[in-house]
This record gives structure tokens, C-alpha cells and sequence, in this order.
């Protein structure tokens, strides 16, 4: 292998054999390629693009690099779900208990916040005792025991891929559909589930902004998921506003039992049981999407969920008291304040990455992988684009460390959010649902 | 500076600063800018470009790296010249005595062999004496005594280029106009010459092989230098076959000398004439390039241009003596075979590359950086593109250091030079000269 032509190659628009791309990686892993001519191989990526072949070739590559997760032990059709990551995306506290209350066994594995989005992991971390490291081996038993099981991602898995990440974040190289489509679909593969469900991000809140790119990216997985063995639905899904009302850790958590309780509802309730009722009928569980959606309606309304989500919370040695009185478990900033709009009127915009890179300022998320990431803090939006505001109703809430954060934030919401006096219509959360024949 | 936002501003086509290009190499040379993040910015900027402004501040940034040569003791015009490299290119070892002895003072640093490109000092290196490293002080002295130094690039000289030439060479990013012109353009304005001629070769045996590739970077190099503060002249010359007959290092020069000696002349002669008439009309010893042409053809005839060549070399530490009899005093290869043409024919094709990499593949070439250079070996073609050989007349001569290296070559002298029955018309050497305004 002599890496220099193979960046030559790429670089001139020509494909690599699958032999090219595992020996790329092998060498990279060991360090016998270094991180300089992988730089310029994926920035060569970047602007050439890989096919299909190669992506999943460079999938494979990523799974080889490091373990897999065998859930052979488990007993029937095991689910994972992944998003692309954005703004008030608390979909997965929802979901998982959701699904699971439903009979469909969910096996997921979870990462940190990135940038201005949140992370699972960040906020189950609110959650008092909640372990969210689990072993490969607790792992499986708890997925026997409840159907339910989430850790964080684990080292031993894909390590090409942890690195190559690590890279592509310091190399300008992240907005690439090949290479991360390959990302998340060779951790989906090494976290061993046999169908997958997709949430890809569309807006200002994306990785990938525009529908097109977005589109591109959840076909791409949706065919790759193919070639890999999987079964996989990619749902296109607006992020050019939060999803959830809550931004922040804990807020976030709050949201998605109050959710669970039938007390919140809105586009979180909506986008979780669409993504759910999906699963659902991917398990065999219902044949009829329709049929999937009432089952898990019901599931909430009864309760069961909600249930669910806390022997869930306990099997992973979390407070499960959280699951009554969320404010009153867990962890509450020192300052509170209540913006209200000067006047009312209808919400015309809310700016998703303004409000995320507020609320990481905030301290909800790390600039440095060292750093610490304060649970509490965050902001509450009091509606979504399309809702009325009354005079003197309150704009958003805002949860921070200290009068200056209070200010700083107060300023950055009002010029996050927009209202108008003629109203506005909503936008719809689901912009599309693509699967292999769709 | 936030590096990756720099990359990522490259890479989706916006203009940098020269603020922030000359932090970047600043930062790149003091090691804060790791290779992998330079590496991820070369692609870009193969891929994006540079402009004239950008491509002046990177010009800039790596002539502030390290020293210039200060030639202001030395009295009147200095000039430099520089090829793109080629093969059978001994333009330098004609050029520089010939413009030398007509009262032109000529300040030269000369690199190594690259690739299936010959050096200058390699070639250099082949006469028994003569010294390849000068330093500052000697170099000025010596072109103040006899108008003529060259010496090898200085460690001190253009720092930066040099590191970002050698990750350049491992990250497939050589062949970007921006970065080949800034890199040649700082090498010349720390040379310290007031005036600059340069060699642009198109052609299968050159860096950049189509025309309009060659062109561009010969347009961009004399607007380069405009912004640099120097006149440059650039030609565009023919390097779809050797320029020379002769191939490997000390058969160059017994080629160079028999131009000298008037034995010899071809495109070699006809080239070195054209470029030195330039430099001499450039220089302001005649104004009218016919006149300087003449003058020019006067100094080689009269063997005033060989006279100046034994000065240099013995200026330098070398054996004067080679510029009466190369062939007794410069090294001999072991094996010598004449390969001669089945049937005669016009000469129609020979590839240079192809010559290129099988000289340096029989010793006058490095692989990698320590190898040493076998001064002996090498090719002397029978002839150039339209002539003609009778039945029986040397297509080529093969110098090698084993029978197996004899055979081998001949097969690939065989494959490289094509015949044809019927005439063919020759090559034009020169395809243009590109100067301000022109």
C-alpha cells in the first residue's frame, strides 16, 4: 500500500478497491498511517465523495477495527435507534421506555453532547445514580431481563472510528455524507441490534442544514444498511427549530417524563411515537402502521410507559423516584428567570443553534472533552413556532449559574426568538420517511 | 486563530487573510499547527484554489520563515533562474557561464533530483572537487569576483517551504498551481536576485503535463512576482520528450561541455541561448533581444562561455580539467551498451517520464532521502523527435553497474522511443514566453 497514490486516487475522483479502504484504516488504527496523510485522505473524501461500495467498505473497515456487541443471547428482533443529533431532542428518553413497554426489545448505545446539540449520556447523567457505563455483560442481561437497555458508547467498539471522529473535528472534514453515513452506521453495527430506525436532522439546528444534503445522507444510510445485513428507516425530521420546549440536561429529562406523564405533548409526543410506531412494525409486532400507533398511544395514556421508564431508571441504579417529580429529584439551577415578550403575538422563529450554543455557554456543554458539564442549567421555551404568546406570557424560562448568565441569556432569547402579529402557520416535525422502496 | 475554522472557510471557497495565512504558517513552523491540521489545508486549498493575494501572503509567509540573501554588495542586476524540472534538462550548466561571460551576474540555489526529474546539484556533484554547499558569505564573494554562484538551497533559506514541501510530497498535494508558485516564488525572493527567469515545462516529462495547466502557472508566477516586487519572466518549453540527449548525472554535464565547446547543439543550445538572451535584455547589458541573442551566440563560439565555465568550476573547488576532456575526469559507469534500431526509421515518440524513472531506477535517482546518487549511469539518446536513424544507428546508449540493469534497460529504451517509416515533423522547443503585459 503506498498511501500517498491512494490519496492520489481519491483526490483525482477515482474509487478505491475494498481491499484499498480496510488496509487504509488497519494502518491508520496501528499508527503505521499517520494522522496527516489520513487528513488529507479524508479531506479528499470531503470534495470527492465515496460510492456505495467504498462507504461500505469503510464501514466494514470501522466495525473490524474493534469488538461486537452479541446479542444472540436475547430473544427476538433487537432495535436501535440513532439520530443525527440536534436541539431539544429528547426523543430517546421517550421512545426507548415507549417501545419497550410495547414488547420490542431496544438495545442502544449513546454518546455526549457535540457542539451545540445535547447527548443522551449528558442528560441520563441528571438522573441521581443512574449508571451510564454498563459492561457488555450487563448489558445483555439487563436486555433480557426488562427489553431495555442503554449505555454509553463503549471504547471497545469501533475504534477506528472514535479516532477518525476525533480527526474529522479538528480537520474541518465532519459535513461529509460518506463519512458519516459510515460513522453511524458502523457503531449501529458493532452495537449489534438487527434493525435500526433513523432520525435525520433537517435545518438551521442540523449537521446537515439543507433537505437535500439530508435526504442525500438518509438514503445513503438506508442503502448502506442494506448492504450491511440491516434493516433500516430513516425518518427526515425538521431541526430548523428545537423539538422538545427544554434545552439543557435535566430540563430535558423533565420534559420527556412529563411526556410519559400525558403531561406534555407536542412535537417530542408526536416525532416519538412516529419513530416508535416504525420500530414496532419492524419488530412484527403490529403489521399495520396504524395499528402501531394506537398500541403505543395506549401505552401512554395507561401509564405503561411511563412505568417503564422507571424500572428502566432503577435497573441502571437511577432514583426512580425522578419518574413522579422530576423537578423535585433532579439536580435545579441557582438562578431562574422568566423572560416575557413585551408584547404578544405569534412565534415566527426560533434560531435552534443560537439557543444551543446559548445553553452549552451556559455550561450545559464542554468546549474541551475535560470539561464538566453543569446539569442543571438550560432554557425552556414557552411554545413552539405557530403558538400564540399573550401579552406578558413568558417567552422562555432560563435556568443559569448566575445574574450575568441570566443576562447574557435573557439578551440571546430575545434575539433567538422572533414573533409576529399575523399568525404564523406550524411546521410540520416529519418531512419524510424513507425505506428500502420508498 | 481557530484552525479548523480556517480550514473550513478554504475548503467551502472564501479568501483568508494575509493576517491569518501568515499566522498559519507562523504557527505551522513553531509546531502549534500539527501536520494533520496542514495537511487537511493543502487539500483544501488543492481543491479551492488560492488567489493572486493569498497566494503573495503565503509567498511572504515563507520567505519570513527564515533568512534572504542580502546580494546588495554586489554590484549592478542580479538575476536567477529557475525550471519547473524535467528530463535531460541541463539548461542550468549552459546557461549560467554563457550569460556569466557576458557580464550578467548570476546568482543561482539549485535543488536535488525529484522524482524522475534530475538535480542540478546532483549533476554538479559528478565533477571530482567541486563544492555543492557554499555559504553566504562565500556564495556573495564569489559572484562579486566572478559574476557567477550556485549553490544548493540553505536549511536557512524558506523554512517553511521546505516542511511543507515534504508534507506536500506524502499527501498527494503537490500539483496545485497555488502552492507550486508560491513555493518556487519564496525559494527565488530569499535567493535575493533582483530579476527572475523562469522554465515552465509542459508536457508528459513535467510537473503540470497540459498546457493550459502550465500556462496558468507561468501567468500566475510573473503576477507573483509582480506582487513581489520582481520582474519575472517566464518561458513555457516543450518537455513531451528530454530536452537534451543525454540522461543521468555526469553525462549531462560532458553534454553541457560539449554545448560549451561548441561540439554539440540541438534544443539544449537553442534553448540556453533564448532564456540567457532574456536574461541578458532583463539584466540591461542589450536592449534589443535580437542583439542579445547575437552577442550570446558570439560568447559560445568563441568559446568565452567555456572559458567561464572552467572559472566556476574552479571558483567552486572543482576540476578545471573537465571542461577540456569531461569524459576522462568525470566517473564512468561499468557497463556500457549501445541499443540499436532493428530497422531505421524517423524518430516519432520518446517518452521522458518513462526514461526518466528507468534512469533513476538504474542508481541516479533517490527513493528516499538518504539514498545516494550513482553519478555514472544513465542514457544518451541517438537522437530527438524527427530525426532520422539510418539501419544500424544507435538508437540509444545504455550506462549501467550490471548486466541485468544493461538488459533491463534495453527493453525499456525499446519501449520509450517509437519509429516511424515515414518523416516527422520536429518539436518546437519553445511554445511561449509570458512576461508583464505580454
Amino acid at each position: 500500500m503506498h498511501v500517498p497514490d491512494l490519496i492520489r486516487r481519491k483526490r483525482d475522483g477515482e474509487e478505491l478497491t475494498d481491499e484499498e479502504i480496510e488496509e487504509l484504516v488497519r494502518g491508520y488504527v496501528r499508527g503505521v498511517v499517520p494522522d496527516y496523510q489520513m487528513a488529507a485522505f479524508l479531506m479528499a473524501v470531503y470534495f470527492q465523495g465515496m460510492n456505495e461500495r467504498e462507504t461500505a467498505a469503510l464501514t466494514r473497515a470501522m466495525v473490524r477495527s474493534g469488538g461486537v456487541v452479541d446479542l444472540s443471547s436475547v430473544p427476538g428482533v433487537k432495535l436501535d435507534k440513532h439520530s443525527t443529533g440536534g436541539v431539544a431532542d429528547t426523543t430517546t428518553l421517550v421512545l426507548l421506555p415507549l417501545v419497550a413497554s410495547a414488547g420490542v426489545a431496544v438495545a442502544k448505545m449513546s454518546g455526549r453532547g457535540l457542539g451545540y446539540t445535547g447527548g443522551t449520556i449528558d442528560k441520563l447523567e441528571s438522573v441521581p445514580g443512574f449508571r451510564t457505563h454498563l459492561s457488555a455483560v450487563e448489558f445483555v442481561a439487563q436486555l433480557r431481563r426488562i427489553g431495555l437497555a442503554l449505555t454509553a458508547q463503549s471504547r471497545e467498539l469501533t475504534p477506528a472510528d472514535q479516532q477518525l471522529y476525533a480527526l474529522r473535528d479538528v480537520t474541518a472534514t465532519v459535513e461529509s455524507p460518506a463519512l458519516i453515513a459510515s460513522s453511524v452506521m458502523s457503531k449501529k453495527i458493532a452495537g449489534g441490534a438487527d434493525k435500526i430506525v433513523l432520525d435525520v436532522k433537517v435545518g438551521r439546528g442540523a449537521l446537515l442544514p439543507d433537505e437535500r444534503g439530508a435526504r442525500d445522507l438518509a438514503e445513503r444510510l438506508v442503502r448502506l444498511g442494506e448492504r450491511m445485513g440491516r434493516e433500516v428507516t430513516a425518518f427526515l425530521t425538521d431541526m430548523d427549530q428545537p423539538l422538545g420546549l427544554a434545552i439543557g440536561n435535566a430540563l430535558e429529562v423533565i420534559e420527556a417524563v412529563e411526556v410519559l406523564q400525558g403531561k406534555a405533548g407536542g412535537e417530542l409526543r408526536e416525532l416519538s411515537v412516529a419513530i416508535g410506531a416504525e420500530m414496532v412494525r419492524m419488530a412484527g409486532v403490529e403489521v399495520d402502521a396504524a395499528e402501531a400507533r394506537r398500541l403505543l398511544e395506549v401505552k401512554l395514556d395507561r401509564g405503561e410507559a411511563l412505568k417503564m421508564f422507571r424500572r428502566w431508571i432503577e435497573a441502571q441504579g437511577g432514583d426512580g423516584r425522578v419518574a413522579e417529580d422530576p423537578r423535585r429529584f433532579l439536580p435545579k439551577a441557582a438562578y431562574v428567570r422568566v423572560v416575557t415578550a413585551a408584547a404578544g403575538g405569534y412565534i415566527q422563529d426560533i434560531d435552534p443553534k443560537r439557543l444551543g450554543r446559548l445553553v452549552q455557554s451556559l455550561g450545559a456543554g464542554r468546549r474541551r472533552k475535560e470539561d464538566v458539564v453543569d446539569l442543571s442549567v438550560g432554557v425552556v421555551l414557552g411554545g413552539k413556532v405557530g403558538d400564540r404568546l399573550q401579552d406578558g406570557e413568558p417567552l422562555a424560562v432560563i435556568h443559569a449559574r448566575s445574574r450575568q448568565d441570566l443576562d447574557l441569556a435573557e439578551r440571546e432569547v430575545r434575539s433567538a426568538i422572533i414573533l409576529s402579529r399575523d399568525p404564523v402557520p406550524r411546521r410540520p416535525v416529519i418531512l419524510d420517511r424513507i425505506c428500502l422502496g420508498s
